[in-house]
Order: C-alpha cells, then sequence, then structure tokens
C-alpha cells in the first residue's frame, strides 16, 4: 500500500519554486567546503512523532488520523508503520532515522515477549533499511511511558524496576547494533524528582551513575562501537530532571569519572525549558569536546513546555550551524527532526511540509554559516577582542604562571582601564547583512 | 548620634506578643539539639543593601533618606555609616555581618588610594567588632559595579582588567582576614556574556579556573584559614551568568580541578531565577558536600530578576533548615539577610521589620525542622521507599557489583513490578501538621 | 461493590490527631460569623480528575488503576463510576461536584447517542444526589477534548462544528438543570489560537461573542438560573488562549455587552500561568462584582502548565479567604477542587489524602482569615493609607469633581509631598503571626 | 561643537554595501504602494535611552562617557544635550523623536522652577525642530522617577502626590503640544502595586481612571488634537501594573468610558513580558480599533526584566509590519526606538550601529510584509479557512440570528464534521520563502 500518494520524491528546485512540495534550499549532493550537503547536516526523521504520534495533547484525542494505525494486530501495525515510514523517508529524501524500542515495535505481556516483538521487527527494519540505503542514526529505549517507570528507571527506589531498566537498554542497544546505529541515546524521562519529600536525591544520583557505568560495561562486552549520548532536559515529565543541561550532565559525568564515555544530544526545546538559548548549549557542549548529535527542534519561548516544533527559524539554524561547523561538524551524529506536526496540522502531507520547512531552514543555516566563517570577520572581532592574553600578563595567566602579586604589581603601576566597546548591535546587524 | 532612635534592642517576647518591634520565635540562647538557636542559625546582616541601600530602581531614584548618608566627605561617611551599622546590629541582636570592599569604603581615585580607603576603614570596623562581639561572616570583593569590569572581572577580554580583578580580590581577603572572617565570597556579577557574538566562551572558562586558582594559591599564602565560598546565579546582571547553578558550578569546580578548594553560597532567589526551589540548590550542594553558607532571602516567582525580599515565607525555611540540619548544620557558614526592604519601605524602621520578619521566620523553620526531624516519620517514609537497595540485587549494584546480564536474569523470572504511592499529597499534608 | 473499603468515613478529629485519614481544621458544622464552616466553604470535588483521571501524561501512560474502570461496556463503567464517585463523595464529607457532560456519560457515535447517553446517566446522578443529599455545583461541555474541536468550539473557523458546540452546550445546560446544578461554567479549551498566521482573531473575538449571547439567550429560555460563569485560563492546550484572565474576560464581556450575564470562575493554577497571583486574579473578579465561584488548586511556579496540584499552601489559601469573605462569601460559588493526585500517587488512598490536605489548608485559610478580619489590623492600615480622599481634592477627585487645574494649584502652594512607608515586610509578618 | 565627528550623514547604499555606517533597507524617499518608506516607518528616537542613557544597571555605574553629560550647569547640560541629539537625529536621517519632560529640562527645587526649566528648554527646541524639521512623535511626563511617586501618580494613596502627578501632566501636555508633537503618552510607571497587602485595588482603579478623564478634559481644554495614548506593561518597576497589556487596558477603559478617547502604544518587549508576542499585542489593539503606536525595540526572551534591546530580529519586523499595514498604516503614530545600546556598547558610535540595525531590519519588515500583502497567498489562505460564515448558518451567527435550538437541527442532520488542516508549518515554509 502507498501511504502517501499526494508525493513523489521531494527533490531540490531551488529558491524561486512556488511548488511547496520541493527544498527551495536543501540540494543533498551540493558541495559545500568540499563535503556534501547531505553529509554536513546528516538529517533524520524521529519514528515518534512522524510515526507513532497520533496529535493527541492533554485535553483532547488525537486528531491525525493515520491510514497505518488502522491495522488492529499490533505486530502487523508495527511492520505496516514500518512500510509507511521507509515510505516516507525516501519520499522526502532523508537519510537516516531514530527510533526508541517501543516505537517501532509493541510491548508484550512480558520482557521476554517484548524482546521477541522486536527482534522480529528489527529484521524486518534490517530488510527496509538495506533496500533504501537508509541508515539508523541512534536507537534508545523508552523507559519512561510505561507506568512501571513511573518513580524513575535507573534512579527507581524499587531495584526491580532499576533491573527491569537495565534488561530493556540491554536490548534496544542490542537492536541499535543489529541496525548499525551510529549511536545510542539516553534520555531519563523519569530520571528526576516529583517532590523532594520523598527523595533521597543523593543515592538517585548515585543508582544513576552506577546505572550508565552498567551500560557502558555492556557496550564493551557487545562491542557496540556507536557513541553513548546523553540528551539533557529540565523538566516535563518530571518537576525536576536529573539531566537538567549541558553543564549538570557535564559535571555529573566528571563526578563519576565516565566524561570519556558519553557526549552529549543536544535538544533546542530543552535548552530553552532550562533558561539558555540553543546556541548557549551547543556552545557548552562544544567548548567540552562532547558534541555529540542534535534534536533540532523548536520550542515556544512563550510556552512552558516541550512543544517539539519544526524549526523553522533562520537566526536559529544559523547560530547552531555556526557552532557545529566551528566544532568541526557531525561525526556520528546528525540533526534528528524531534518535531512535532501541530494537532491542527492533520493531514499525512502536513509531515512533509513540516520536515521541508526544517531541512530548508538547517540548509539555509548551514550556507549562511559557511559565508559566515569564510568571511571571518566574526571570527577576527573575537580574535581581536582577546589578543590580550597573546602575550605579557594575559599569556601568564594562561599559562598557569601569573599570581595575585604581580597582578597588583601591574594595576598600580597601570593607567585606569577603559572597556573597549562589545559592538553587540553592530554584530547582529552584521549577521543579518548575511540572512 | 544615634541613628535609630525609635528602637531599643529587639527581644524575644513569644508568639502572643503585640509588638511588632519584638521576636516571636527568635530566642537567641534557647537550646535545640543542645546548641543554642543563635549558633544553629548564624544569622548576618547584608551591608550593601541595609545600610548601603537607597532605595532605588532602574526607573527611579533613591527614596530612602539615611541620615548617615547626609555626611558630604566620603570617608567620613563611610566612618559614620559604620557606626550606624553597629547601632543596627546591636539593636537588631545578630552575631554577623558580611561586606563587600567598596560597600565599606569608597573607591579611590586609584588603587592605592582605594586600598588607602579600605585600610582605614577595617581599622575602625575592627575596633566595632571588638567593642560588640558582632563578628563578620564573610567578606567580598565588588568586581562588578565600577565600569571598568564592564565586559567581566576574572572573565574579562581585557588581561588588564583581569589584574585588577586580581589585586582587588588580594586586598579585599586581606581585609577579611583582618577582620576574622569566616568565609570569603566570590559572586561573579560580571562573569558571564551578553552576546555569543562576541564571546570566546571557552577562553573565559579557562580564564575564570585560572583567577580561581590564582585565588586559592593567594589564600594560602596569606594563611587565611576561612571557608572560599563560590555563589552561583544564572543571570543578571548579564544575560547569561557562568556560576548558572550549583550544578553547574560543581561541574566547573571538578573540571578544573578546584573542587576541594571551594564550598557554595547559596542564594534563594538566585535558586528560583535559574529554574530551581531553593530547597533543591541547597541539596545538591548538601549531596556534594558543598554546602557552605546562605544568603537567605526570596524572590518574587512572578517576577523575573533579583528582588531581594526579606523571607517570610514559613515554607521556604521549613525546607531549608530541614536541608542544613540533616547536612550537620553550618560550620563557617550562616544565614545572611542579602534582602533589602521594598522601595516603598522609607524608614529606617523598615530595616528592623524586614530583619524581624526574616529572624522569627527562620527560627521558626528551625523549631519546625527539628520537630520533623525529630519525629523522624518523614526520615522513615524515604528509607522504607529505598529499603529494596539494602539487599540483592539493589545492594550489589551500589557495590558496583552489578551487571545487565544479571537484571536480564532478573526480569525475565520477576513478576512485572507495580508501582508503590509516592505519597506527594500525604506528605505536603504531613509537613502542615507541623506549622 | 464499595470502592474505597479501607476508608469509612473522614471525620474531623482535630490538629492533634496522628490519624491521617482524619480532618485537623476541617469541622463542617463549626459555626463561624454566625455560618456553617462547610456552607462558608462549600467544596466540590471534580469528577474528571478524581474518578476519570487515570494518572497518564505527555509521556506514559495511566498509572492508577481504578477499579470502577474494569467494567467493560461503557454505559455500564459510567453508572459504575457514579456509585464509587458517590461513595468518595460520602466518605469523604464534601457536599458538591463537578462534572463535564463527557465525565459522566460517554460519547456516543452520533450526536443523539451522546444525548442519550448523557440522560440515562443524569437520571441516576439525580438518584444519588437525592439519597445522599450531594448537590451539583456546576456542569459544563466538553468541548475541547473531541478532535472536531481541534480549531476551536465557539470560535471554530467551521460553522458546523461551531453550531456543534452550541448543539453540545445546549444539551449539557439541560442536564445540569435536571441536576440543580447552581452554576453553569464555559471553559474554552479551544477557544484561542496555535498560530496568528492562520487565525482571523477579530472574527473569532466575535464568533465567541455570538456563541455567548446564544448560550444567555437559551437559559433565559431554558429558566435555567443557575449562574453562568467564564474560567479565565492564558494558555494550554492552545498556544494563546482568548480567555486570557480576569481583566481580559471582563474587558471582553464589557466589549460585546454581556457584563451582567456572567460571573468568573478563577483557578489558582490558571492566575499563575498568565502571570498574576491567586489573589490577584480573586481581587480583580471582586472588584468587579464578578466573583463567581473558584477552582481551587495549585500550580508549580517553576514549571508552565497546568499542573492542577491540591492546593495545600497556607498562604494561598489565607490570602484567597480573605478576598472571598471581604467580598462577602460566595453565593451560587464554592471551591472546586480542579486537582489531581501526582501520576506517582498510585492508590485510590491519594485520592482521600489529596482532598484532606485541601480541606484542611482551605478550613484553616477561612479561620485565618477570618480572625484577620475580625482584627481588623490589615483593615485599619489600608483605611488608614487612603484616608486623604476622604476629604478635600482627594473627595473631590473621587467625586467626578476635580479637574488639573485645580491640582496645579494646589502642587504650587503645597510642600513637595513625602512617601509614608508602605510596610510591607511590617504586614507579611503580621500574616505570619496568625499561621 | 560636534559630538559625532566620527559620523557624516547615514545614507542608503543598499544590501551589498560592506560599510556598517550606511543603511542596506532602508531608503527613505523609496515608493511603497505609493507612499514613501519613511512616511510608512515615521521612525522616532527616545531621547531617555539616546541621549541620556549612561550604561548602569541595578549592578553598576553608567558605563558610557557622553561629552554632552560634562557641561556642570545642568541647563547648560540639558541645551548642550538638545544639540547633539539634534546632530545625532540629522546624521541618522530619522524625521521623528520623542521625549519624557525629565529628559529634555531638569527638574527643579519646586514645581515652578521644574515648569520654567521645562519652558525654556521647549524653546531651543522648538528652534531646532524648525531648523531641521525633524518633529516631535510624542512628549509624556515623567512620574515614576522622582521619589514622591514611589507609591503611585495617579494612583497613588495621598492625594497630594495625584494632584502633583495632574500638574506635571497639564505642563507635559502644553509642551507637547508647543512643539507640535502628534501624541501625547501615559505609561504608568508606578501605576500598580508591590503587594496587595497594604493596597486598596478597587479604589485605585477607579483613581486612575478620575485621573484619565481629568487629562481628557484638559486636553479638549488646551485644544490638543493629537492622539492621547496608554502604553501596556504587566510588570517593572512595580511588581503588578495595571495597564498589563492590550486587553487590560482596552477593558478599563470600556470599564470607565474612555474608549474613544485613547488608543494604545504598544512596546515589543513589553508585550513578551506579559506572555504574549509583539504581533498578538498588536492584532488585539487593531481589532479594537486602537493600534496608536509602537515602541519597537525587543526583550531577550530568556530574561525576565524589559532589556530593551534594538529590533534586529527580521522575522519580528515581518509580523508587526503585516499587521500595521493591514490595520491600514499609521496615522499619528510611528516607530518609536525605546532601546538602549547595551551597557557594553560603550560609545557614541553604538548609538548609530543600533539605530541603523533597527531601521534596516524594520525597512526590511515593511517590504516583506508588503510582498506578501501583494501575493495575498496569506490573506486568501485565511480568507477560505473562515469561508463557511459567508452563507447559511454561519452567516446567521454572525448576524445575530441563529439560536441553539437551530444548531442542535443541524448537528443532528449534520455528518460528524472532519477539521481541516490549519498548515502551521506550511506557512510558517511560506513566510521563510519571503525572507
Amino acid at each position: 500500500m502507498e501511504y502517501f500518494p499526494e508525493v513523489k520524491k521531494v527533490s531540490f528546485e531551488g529558491k524561486d519554486s512556488k511548488n511547496p512540495l520541493t527544498f527551495k534550499y536543501y540540494d543533498p549532493d551540493r558541495l559545500i567546503l568540499g563535503k556534501k550537503m547531505k553529509d554536513h547536516l546528516r538529517f533524520a526523521v524521529a519514528y515518534w512523532h512522524t510515526l507513532k504520534g497520533v496529535g493527541s495533547d492533554m485535553f483532547g484525542a488525537g486528531s491525525w488520523k493515520r491510514p497505518w494505525e488502522t491495522v488492529s494486530d499490533p505486530m502487523r501495525r508495527a511492520e505496516e508503520t514500518l512500510y509507511a515510514a521507509f515510505e516516507f523517508f525516501t519520499k522526502l529524501g532523508v537519510d537516516y532515522y531514530c527510533f526508541h524500542d517501543r516505537d517501532i515495535a509493541p510491548e508484550g505481556q512480558n520482557f521476554s515477549e517484548s524482546c521477541k516483538n522486536l527482534d522480529y521487527i528489527v529484521k524486518v527494519a534490517r530488510k527496509l533499511q538495506n533496500d533504501s540505503g537508509i541508515k539508523l542514526l541512534w536507537g534508545t529505549a523508552n523507559c519512561f511511558s510505561n507506568p512501571r517507570y513511573t518513580h524513575g528507571a535507573g534512579t527507581n527506589p524499587d531495584p526491580k524496576v532499576f533491573a527491569y531498566a537495565c534488561a530493556q537498554v540491554k536490548h534496544a542497544m542490542e537492536a541499535t547494533q543489529e541496525l548499525g546505529g551510529e549511536n545510542y541515546v539516553f534520555w531519563g524521562g523519569r530520571e528526576g524528582y516529583e517532590t523532594l519529600l520523598n527523595t533521597n536525591y543523593a543515592l538517585e544520583q548515585e543508582l544513576f551513575a552506577r546505572f550508565l557505568q552498567m551500560a557502558v560495561d555492556y557496550k564493551r562486552e557487545l562491542g557496540f562501537d556507536g557513541t553513548l549520548l546523553i540528551e539533557p532536559k529540565p523538566k516535563e515529565p518530571t518537576k525536576h530532571q536529573y539531566d537538567f543541561d549541558s553543564a549538570t550532565v557535564l559535571g555529573f559525568l566528571r563526578q563519576y569519572n565516565l566524561q570519556d564515555e558519553f557526549k552529549l544530544n543536544i535538544e533546542a526545546n530543552h535548552a530553552t525549558l532550562a533558561g539558555h538559548t540553543f546556541q548557549h548549549e551547543l556552545t557548552v557542549a562544544a567548548a567540552a569536546g562532547a558534541l555529540g548529535s542534535v534534536d533540532a527542534n523548536t520550542g515556544d519561548m512563550l510556552l512552558g513546555w516541550d512543544t517539539d516544533q519544526f524549526p523553522t527559524n533562520i537566526y536559529d539554524a544559523v547560530y547552531a550551524m555556526l557552532v557545529i561547523q566551528q566544532a568541526g561538524g557531525f561525526t556520528t551524529g546528525g540533526l534528528n527532526f524531534d518535531a512535532k506536526a501541530r494537532r491542527g496540522s492533520v493531514d499525512g502531507l502536513d509531515l512533509f511540509y513540516g520536515h521541508i520547512a526544517a531541512m530548508d531552514t538547517f540548509a539555509r543555516g548551514l550556507l549562511i554559516a559557511v559565508k559566515i566563517i569564510e568571511d571571518s570577520m566574526l571570527e577576527q572581532f573575537i580574535a581581536d577582542r582577546y589578543a590580550g592574553y597573546n602575550s605579557g600578563f594575559g599569556a601568564k595567566v594562561l599559562a598557569g604562571k601569573a599570581d595575585f602579586r604581580q597582578a597588583e604589581v601591574l594595576v598600580t603601576a597601570n593607567e585606569e582601564p577603559v572597556p573597549a566597546s562589545g559592538r553587540q548591535e553592530y554584530l547582529e546587524n552584521l549577521i543579518n547583512s548575511y540572512i
């Protein structure tokens, strides 16, 4: 069955095209700095939102009627959904997808049945990947939807649930490896607390570190050579999530000596929920050499929950691509659209519109960022601003050879320092001149 | 001159007193768990707000007319202000105060003159401390108000300003030592950025670590044996401050191997600006063994800036005192009222009302927290909730002896785990029963 | 079947009781200012959360297993749920409940069947009300969950959906009348927009006014003599709801000459989502003579969505009861607990704990508010503060007889006015002295 | 004296210019829809930020050294500042400016002296306007900075202060008329409350209405034919401002029958502080026929105070210009840059960079908005979406001829309505295609 008969193949037609089912900027094979655009951007579709989303929210039932959801047998439905998925990926022209174990295969009556279900579907997916050339950017385990995880997975007060999370991650990591996944992601949807009144914070931190260490151990045993990623988010579904933001996760990893084992998967909407810009979170991760992958979406700055909208803001894309390019670009990571069509975007066609808008926005972001980098006016401005640290007392400071007494001598001898302009308005206008 | 003639000495009269210039709960010498109430609470007055505040805001000039501010010569004014301060401390019955260098002594024409000014005032303060028995909880350097620090102090793009901050901190640390200060605080009011467009984030992080290391080195050289404290704050005055919250600071300290040299000074209003509860920030610091001292105030949850109000919410005080008591109480730290009367509270009398309200609130918080701890119903609830980790697989996890394979075996053998109630509503009602 | 066998009847035992299934403050027949406590408070249970809630959130399935939900036939399940409800109301000792049409009876295959379902259940409810003496505080129509209302009900771009909302409200109003409901509530869960890009704002405002006018007309025709209430909420589920807050709704009603037909149903959590305190929203409504009823719950000030928690904060209850008492108390309105147990509070028992905590909190709020009012220190403070308007130019201003020229003459003659202290800290401490 | 010798005249050079002191988009005399660009945009400089700002914030002293501030005599300084202002306006090529009375002339020892000061400066300004052709967009009175207004101006508990505000507004309105101001603005910086504990909300509302009515009366008497504008802001400096947002102000005006006397001055940063988009506030004002003028700036969505940044976001400008154009464009209003350079933008040159960035952004916004309107794809989409109201039951609803019974008949006869897609993602991409 063809699930999206109204769409053939989305192709690049350039910025003057009036056809909304084409790319105006995303030209996958165009060479940018010697690399294909698609290899810079490494776009991925999020299976959960795009294939499994139904358009529900806390105040209303699903408004989207997907034909692949009409099959009544769960395993047959899962299989049909995979066919719909690969039809969508192919027509859209995306190279990667991402999933949770429970997205692609239904949970069974017990753990063994759940594993069996997943194994079967992985085989189907393997074949579809081979046939289409589409690859798995990352896999993960959904350890947050089932009520057993109400009080956490790797931080659950009940070791039976902790064990369940271990077993589930083990199997999801195996599935990811089987499908050639380039990364395995940890998003701890229930790793946090609802109230400190009933929580042993220190113990839960300890448990979480143990959980991650066990995952690292098993990764070695399994021989999985993808990257392990942690995805920060400050709140929702819990009142306070432990992986609050990049800095918190990096600090936690250092505390438990796990900093060499994990990189970060930065999500734009999670950044802003934590009170940071997307660019900030990417910068923090990049400065630590831990920028692994990106969940490219956008939140609504006036709403306090994870709206997971398709990213269509050119500024966000430019700033993100600047950081990513300056950090050397993606290795195993990519741009995963962890985004859902609005509840009112009820048609299958809206899935295309959303992805096209997002892909064009990031393609444009890449083109602009590369132009800014090539022109080097921004880079030069910053280099000049800190030039004082290239010599003298400044250089000593960076070399760890300065002390307070030297500083005092200098200050007593120097004139009062006068601040140079930071030129924010000029720089914002400079960026606008590239858009 | 007597600056507060309308107040004699604020004394404890018990909760039925109708006199607003008495304590209803704060009974300094009352023994609680074998320790005097005042030694549990270690209240301090913040010199900047209480003595130097003028009731201005971004939209209006100072509305408070303080008699000690009428002296025209800056050094004479500084001295008179000290007399007013000690009159206030004594009448209020507080044991500690805290200051920035520029609060107690005016900045001079150049660095040497500023040092001379500070040295002179420190002598006066030394005498007043000796005469009154009032002590210095902590000192600090104001490296944020002077325009030279516009772009940062220990993270300034100009090494001349970096050096200035070093020299100023050196001198402020010496003043703190001279006055027997029990702690020295770093609040990096300009350590952050306005826009990433002009900022080398990684370099500024590096600079900040160097700056702190130099402070540690000088502390050793000086023989200052107080505690070094860092005070997290997420934003304001900069758009993004590097010491965002406890977790960020702890991670930073670990990254640069400074974790044994610094503890945290947690401020309630900064906690909520960062998206956390006051209790959360205290808990994070305590779990890391880094709970040093507290800036006891409150923000307004509907306003997005540091309102620095006097803390009068009993819940906040109870939760704070629970964490502080469970962490073993203060050693060198205390409860500093980093709080200012509202702009409309124009009288000197309002300074008393504000501090009395805050001291009674925290005294009450202490009494309630101790009762909760003695009853141990809350503690027992939590112990029971995590009891599974005392034996079996749970104990193995904590001992670092568990792995994913063992977990899988268990899960396959076990029944589906059923979540026990977290009982949040019951626990909230339990807390209410103590109030 | 007995659904809550672990609970007999929750009774008042006073504040020293250690039994968590008793009231410590709520003593229904105690006379306060000549009126029974229960008649001051008029507590109601929210059918949707308490009977129909399943403990799900956007990231997870229901964690609560309610025995009445196990019946497979929808109509039988609805009937069993009613029995469970009345058992709960009776054991809890609450006098009122509130419902949406779709809470108590399932939606049918078409509109006629939905009406038939509702009519049948209304008969059962009528009998249970008669047998128990429990009354309906208000009814309403759920015009937001069904996908047909995706783009709004009374503001839908499609007149067919607008008509559906009309018909559904008509029937729900009839059911409310049949059950002796004292109010009928409008909460416009989808009356708002997702993006202005696809929205004719002015037309939707017009439609909404027409919709409400038609409801007023039908109320007259039906002879329903309860109060019509509008419940403000600023956002969620839509990005921007038209009934943003009290001031917005009151302005809208005035614009369309509907101000005499509607009062407001103020919800605490909606107040804070709109950037106001609960007390503010109550005050705005009361000042307009439009304080109809209250949805008593609490949000989490650090979370950006409607958490609908049980209200357990004593301050909130005191401030709310102060406004309500000063406005003359409830007439047809009451305190409806639009609150749900946390997802982790998985037991039926938690429903009792939540309601008991909330009822005791508001009973305490009432007792404290009445004491504050009787002492009149707060009232007197305010009266003194504005006393200048009782005579002279101030009185002329209020009488509409002053003009700018008179003011200028006065100012030129007067000394510079000096602000008196607003005494915020003193007043906060005064409130604490009553708690 | 020439205050900005580094700048000659900022001229239009087109988008490929590399000179940062030129316009890339703002081409004042270019005809757009038959009207000059400058007459569409009506740009104004805000005197307070640009001439009187010193780069201070709550944590630091002014970092900007303006040569015109070095004159020690206040009146001479005021005069020099005016010369600097008109040099700036002229070199920038802006047609309007806006002021508060206390910006352009210093407050005197008493009211009479303040009036005299203002009168003198108004004469100088009159001449400078005549010489340069630059006009006054609006004037206003600063009734918030002086401590006398601590507890409000037109809502002050002390009628002496109320009278002062009346007299000051009277004189400021006269000055505005004298200078040919096209509007007079009310921004009630202290009209609100700090705590409801000391506030008679209902009385303060009444006072504020009286104050505005007196202003209307005096406007008539004076024969001032400009537009009276109210500027909404939700908070800051007070905890809660009465003119919270557009809907609140419009409701207030209707309540006191003032709706025909005032229009709104919408500020972007105030919109977002109130939880709305800039576009939303403009749309609400426009729908009420009350879109008077605009304070064009931007806030920082992650910061909770009025940052008053120069508006450089193209999306914001496009959406604003769409609403303004669709509302018929400005009549007496314009785009006033109520924006200040960042504290770190210490040079006079940064004032140019900020304004150039903002003017180019809005010029671009105008060009894009006009293109979108001319293409009419967006307009057509909306027209189609609501087409159902052009006939049948929909038309009856709008004509006020429909009732619930008719609706019920229709619904019973109709099939279940199916929602059409709202196409948000498609529309966002459509907007991007114009940028």
